[in-house]
């Protein structure tokens, strides 16, 4: 049996939340299921020969390590634990096994890089985790077509440091090093959507293994088309199924020419409404701004003291202007002036392209930052999306609300899509004080509902918002999802619990 | 009885191919079906009787006209006319039509503005033509969030005629004045695609009204949201399902900032392939083209002689440029100097606005040029797409075919996307000219599936392409389709036949 610590090392050492083996005490999570008490359709001894006759016995485990280490995710969810681990080596592998599990009712977690943020990896009625670390090859790299074939396993970071030197790269950044496949599984996005889209408008094809073991491409076999009108668009429906439709085995990516030139800025406010009416401004005034992301007071103290960054203690915009040069300048100019125009001060520029990546970088670990600064504390992380015209009211009705909560939380957000995170704080040693978040983060959510938004703009439903589902989308709607569900997966094998019960 | 004659009107006039009543012989169209010989579930006065109680009797009809009318789009499909017309005058009516339609196993075919290309309109098992044109109100325009939600009978024409004076505009710009439901049900494109992108990446939400009459918002009951994660993405299963998933009544789409400069300009080149060669360039340099049109000689003629324009009668490209007025400067230079090293030739500006208009104009009437040039002829339309690094390639491989075979074709082309349309010519009178022209058009659809394209960027599987669609998503992908469907319509009422069997 091998050893797979390395990614769970590696968030130990970055201090992020999900690097605690337990991170609420038990029936403490939200969405919390049967879980151990479900009846196993096979038991585990019965799984690991079986599966260790498709995979390997060395690509099969039970160790208690890697089962716990796989049943979470950087959430607070309950992380129920699969039965056994399977690291298959090839799609040919998981096509088996998932006949295997199919047939005998078994199920079946995919296993990126453990880095969502609604309890996507937990198994609450047991069965196999498939983690997908042997699928790490970059594919192809057409560059002359703007486009990449990566194995689902592949990270984003990984993919834009093989990009390098060629001109191109993938924009897509969630906070985490998360892989491709399940950034598919998510819908993810980031810093950069605001310009460039989330992942449903960058996939072009996706390999997925499906229930029944059989592989399509859901693009069509071979296709790298811009655009399609044949048939339906299976690969956006697959794009934010969060592993419950299919296993993704390898996407088809659109890339993006490294613009010319590249230029971040920091801006200040007095207040969190002068910061998001000014990104109101920006928009409505059509600049093809690259990045827009606020930080509140709180986030920019975290960030300065974890990522040794020195932004002001103030509500704060990160800028990013991508173009020619004088592309460039025309945006700054006119980002400038309205910045100006709602109270925008100390407006100062990344100096060269070592202070760019540090400040992004410091952006990206804002929930380790968060988690790092209460270290006694868990971190409920939570976003929400609306249009951009309401992003100022909700933001300032959920500061109010956090206040009045008496609760310690972070704003930040891609505010430049209306979308935002409230990352809030609770005492894991004492179920109030979680309780008083999670009904906190409930509000924001249904707020941002009545305000034609959505409850995520990019973390997706998993075990944590099955409620807010039906309350954005209605019971008819919802019943349209299950029933796609159920004829692809009949016996509910894949990701069980998420998304819906 | 009312008389609903203006759209035929208007398309007699235009000259448009589908103006003539019948537009092959007998059993001569493509994707013909058993047609008028199908069992009717329901008998003609049973359906006009009882959908009269529903719609009120001066909302349906059984007119020879009207059915004929309602029969067929702008392509040479054959015409397969419904039982009834009906033209309803809300979604609660079509919800009751459709209960009613579900309970009795009768067809049902929605009909927007009748400009398809691939037989959507046709009826072979006969049932109700559902009429939009009833559903013609922009319901809300929100300028500050770059959204607006309209009936899915409005045209995009008439909602950008509706925007003027407001900075903003809707870029999904087809050849014909389509509707905006019927844009959402054939994944519609244009002109515009390469730089706005294509419905899919510009419909927000959709109003559907299910096989059963059940009325959902594929994004959520109210949603706006630029991005979400919450659940399937239903929004782009339903763009593109041609009808078959469900009736959509009302659609929220994005808009987008009218640019502050819009340059449109002409280059001729010495073939073909230089002109391609230059896209292919121009593409790889990231200039943040507007728009890129290819047409060869035999369309520039037919341009000429139909839209008065003055183009010389050379392989051409038709250009834009959006942007600020620096932004536009900087763009036209870096494309002049790629045309000139591909061998490009009287590059010349659209003077004024009203020049650049009629630039426009006669692009999107191509169609109707080709048809009015040989006015004997019959015009199959056809269109594929592949990664722009294969479309020199293609393209000039489908001239050389069309040579070949002694058709007389024109190529036109969205060609920024990878994406063109052959138009080719054929004898009404001459069974053989027509066997001979389909030919033609499947080996081009071949051969862009080979070259990791698709059979059609933008017009739709229809009745036409089912078999090419099997070739290029393979069977086990199609039967994911067909499994989605007859969970969403499991008595196969909705536009049956189309897509697939």
């Amino acid at each position: 049996m091998l050893s797979h610590l390395s990614r769970s090392l590696a968030r130990s050492l970055s201090g992020c939340p999900s690097s605690s083996a337990r991170l609420l005490p038990q029936n403490q999570g939200l969405g919390r299921s049967s879980g151990a008490a479900a009846v196993r359709a096979v038991s585990t001894s019965e799984l690991f020969k079986d599966l260790s006759k498709i995979a390997g016995e060395r690509q099969v485990t039970s160790n208690a390590n890697d089962l716990r280490q796989h049943a979470k995710d950087e959430s607070i969810h309950d992380a129920a634990e699969p039965q056994v681990v399977v690291y298959p080596k090839n799609k040919k592998q998981i096509s088996e096994i998932l006949k295997y599990c199919n047939k005998n009712r078994v199920p079946v977690i995919p296993f990126g890089a453990g880095s969502g943020l609604e309890g996507g990896t937990s198994a609450p009625t047991g069965g196999v985790a498939i983690d997908m670390q042997a699928f790490k090859k970059i594919l192809r790299v057409n560059s002359e077509d703007f486009d990449c074939t990566v194995e689902a396993g592949v990270t984003w970071r990984t993919l834009n440091l093989s990009l390098r030197g060629q001109g191109l790269w993938f924009p897509v950044d969630p906070g985490a090093d998360a892989s491709l496949g399940g950034m598919c599984s998510t819908s993810a996005s980031g810093t950069n959507a605001v310009r460039y889209g989330t992942m449903r408008e960058n996939v072009l094809n996706l390999e997925v293994v499906l229930a029944d073991g059989r592989i399509i491409h859901t693009g069509g076999v071979n296709s790298r088309a811009r655009k399609s009108a044949a048939g339906y668009n299976l690969t956006n429906l697959f794009v934010g199924s969060e592993g419950t439709l299919g296993i993704i085995t390898a996407a088809t990516l659109r890339l993006h020419a490294v613009p010319e030139m590249q230029v971040s800025a920091v801006v200040h406010f007095g207040s969190p409404r002068g910061a998001t009416d000014a990104v109101v401004e920006i928009l409505q005034n059509a600049v093809p701004i690259a990045r827009v992301e606020f930080m509140d007071e709180l986030t920019v103290q975290a960030c300065n003291a974890y990522s040794k960054t020195s932004i002001s203690n103030k509500p704060t915009l990160l800028l990013e202007f991508n173009g020619s040069e004088a592309g460039v300048k025309e945006q700054v100019e006119a980002v400038r002036v309205i910045c100006d125009d709602n109270g925008g001060t100390e407006f100062k520029w990344a100096e060269n392209a070592e202070q760019r990546a540090h400040l992004w970088k410091a952006r990206h670990a804002v929930l380790y930052a968060t988690c790092a600064m209460w270290p006694n504390m868990k971190c409920y992380v939570t976003d929400v999306c609306v249009p951009i015209s309401h992003l100022p009211d909700l933001l300032e009705s959920t500061k109010a609300d956090i206040e009045k909560s008496g609760v310690v939380g972070t704003i930040v957000g891609h505010v430049g899509d209306g979308n935002f995170h409230a990352m809030l704080l609770f005492d894991p040693n004492d179920p109030s004080s979680f309780a008083k978040v999670k009904a906190l983060g409930d509000r924001m959510a249904l707020r941002a509902i009545e305000l034609d938004g959505t409850c995520t703009g990019e973390h997706g439903i998993g075990l944590g918002k099955k409620e807010l589902l039906l309350k954005e989308h209605g019971e008819d709607c919802v019943s349209v999802m299950k029933a796609i569900k159920l004829t692809l997966d009949p016996n509910n094998i894949l990701n069980p619990a998420k998304i819906f019960d």
